[in-house]
């Protein structure tokens, strides 16, 4: 199968790409290198150093004799979508290119206006390129369980039937998001949803939850394929900058309470997961969604089992929340669709956690402390981040 | 109370903005003009001659004695947009500035793009400019019926209580527009409820059904105060369109079986809902959601009407669809809010349509037959009139 993807330059995008590539797909890749710069921006970077992308797909080619085509450039680049769509000719398109931080989403105006504009429009544009040169090319795009907010009632995959006064109908699930990122997304969803009815567009939707880890089968092959570990307070995932917090000697951060309740999955189930969407298609017009995590926890239960299984010291320390979310609320999300085209989760385990802390010593030197607390504050319209430049 | 009306050129904002003067506000009024060129680019024009918002204003001052404020500008600029906001520090911002044309959104990618960005940033703006200068201004915004699609299941006012498995939430009613302009009224309902929820602020949401109509009692008063009458196939509303087909003798054209049922009202309860929704303030925090419409009929039944009444002969024909959408579908939406506040509904009746006939004779000659025929198919992804540029 032809698989192009997109954002093939992230945490995410690359481990995929060579996991498809590995798994005995054709792969390229795409990716106008925007995170690199929100290092920049940010003054933070990657724990794990990352090499290029040019060394990467070389690396690649070097150790597994496999091509992966890479083409540089911006979706929000109309005819540079186009032409990429047109060139390459894939099955399939996977999605990652977006700006995928909450945080960052929610410094000011100018960043909640970047978020939508370049998510949206990016998303757009894919959807014309697919609509235009050929409807049959399947579109996997990455979403997030965020879009869903915290219902009181079961979070079921996309979709949900409602019976009112009488009447019946099947619609997709009302969303309810924490932050102007995960707005993009459901708008999105919206958009290609629409799009799968008027031009029979096929598409998978994969709300995605919290992903930790940093290694796969692939990038541990060699240093070159590493993809990038991110810990800061405005990228970085709630594990992984807990494992830092840890190692550092710093007590573990949960916000408020720590009661929020998110389902999480390992990067090893995220490269299989877009594997498996892949290889069983959409199909024609239909607007398929799957719920892509492995187990919900709550914030607080990531951090005690942090705590109970560091070898050091390790304490847990409330902070006010910089978020407006509840903190205590009922949370069953549904996701089973996954697991019946036969992925096998890889669950939160101590051995998973003790290479983490392995990868986090030997980067120690790495770290920029500073960059580790909350400095973005979704009640506030300006953060200190915006403020400070 | 001060209240600023966005979009006050257009053929909704200019009558509202003058209603609310009438009714003795102070009112100020922003756009940025763009509808004017809508025109030019498209070879069409409003059946009903207006004036500059220069002579506009100036009239409404040399007849009434009060003054509007004029505030030219682009929302998607948003220093603009703020110091405007912390200029005249409204009690309400009512907001009309989008693209509101579901055709000219489906031309081709370019004016998607431009639809959902214009409409999408410019209210992001807004909202940041409410939060930043004061968090009491109420947002009254326009969004449409066409965000809801048509369910099989009744369509409440914005928020539906479902039971499901067992347990209950109330959470906003699944949408599933039929264009990328639709869509674009969707993504700016989940932004504002997320801004009330994170920054307390009050906003009303009204879903406007379709609106037929051209004259209230103020633009009466004088032919500079008269807004505008489309009849085009990209920016005519339904009703409007077929009175001038009945005029020129033509038959009145619809889309496929016609059965598709749709929300109307009169321009006159426009204005009114208006003046209503601004006199009962949302609550702190609230994202309240009117569904602004009176009766519903089936554009075959619109159609009927129509021919019934005109004195000449009419008749009616079937077009192939150019969009995407049930010809044949359940249809009940909940329309009480406004009501309970206070409206009292101006049905379709013989004297409106009467009236509308007069006014297309009395133009008659300025109209374009050729634009009168839809041009932009949804199931394809460049239109006639992308091509003819």
């Amino acid at each position: 199968m032809r698989i192009l993807v997109l954002g093939g330059d992230g945490y995410l995008g690359w481990p995929t790409a060579i996991h498809l590539s590995a798994a005995g797909h054709d792969v390229a890749v795409s990716d106008n290198y925007v995170r690199r710069s929100y290092d920049e921006e940010l003054g933070a970077s990657s724990l794990v150093p990352i090499a290029s992308m040019d060394d990467r797909v070389a690396a690649w080619h070097e150790i597994t004799g496999k091509k992966i085509k890479v083409y540089p450039g911006d979706l929000c680049d109309a005819p540079f979508v186009h032409s990429m769509v047109a060139d390459y000719h894939p099955d399939t398109i996977v999605h990652f290119a977006e700006q995928r931080s909450a945080p960052y989403s929610m410094i000011d105006q100018k960043h909640a206006v970047y978020t939508q504009t370049n998510n949206v429009v990016g998303n757009l544009n894919v959807l014309y390129a697919i609509a235009d040169v050929d409807r049959d090319i399947h579109l996997v795009k990455l979403g997030t369980m965020g879009e869903y907010g915290t219902p009181n009632i079961d979070i079921e995959e996309g979709w949900i039937t409602i019976n009112h006064k009488g009447r019946t109908d099947r619609v997709l699930y009302p969303k309810r998001p924490g932050s102007f990122y995960h707005l993009s997304k459901v708008h999105d969803s919206h958009n290609i949803e629409f799009a799968c009815r008027i031009w029979g567009l096929r598409a998978t939707d994969l709300n995605q939850g919290v992903v930790y880890g940093v290694e796969t089968e692939a990038t541990k092959l060699d240093p070159r394929l590493a993809t990038r570990f991110d810990y800061d307070g405005v990228f970085g995932t709630v594990l992984n900058r807990m494992i830092v917090q840890a190692v550092l000697g710093l007590p573990l951060t949960v916000y408020g309470t720590g009661g929020q309740t998110r389902g999480l999955l390992n990067i090893v189930d995220t490269v299989e997961c877009l594997r498996i969407t892949c290889e069983n298609r959409a199909d024609k017009g239909e607007f398929r969604v799957f719920n892509q995590f492995t187990e919900s926890m709550s914030v607080r239960q990531i951090a005690d089992t942090i705590a109970k299984d560091y070898p050091g010291e390790a304490t847990i320390e409330e902070i006010e929340n910089p978020r407006v979310e509840l903190e205590d609320h009922y949370y069953n999300a549904i996701h089973t669709a996954l697991v019946d085209l036969g992925l096998v989760p890889t669950l939160l385990s101590e051995t998973l956690i003790d290479s983490l802390f392995g990868i986090v010593e030997q980067n120690q030197h790495r770290i920029d402390q500073a960059a580790i607390q909350p400095t973005v504050r979704w009640r506030e319209t300006s953060s200190e981040l915006a403020l400070s430049k």
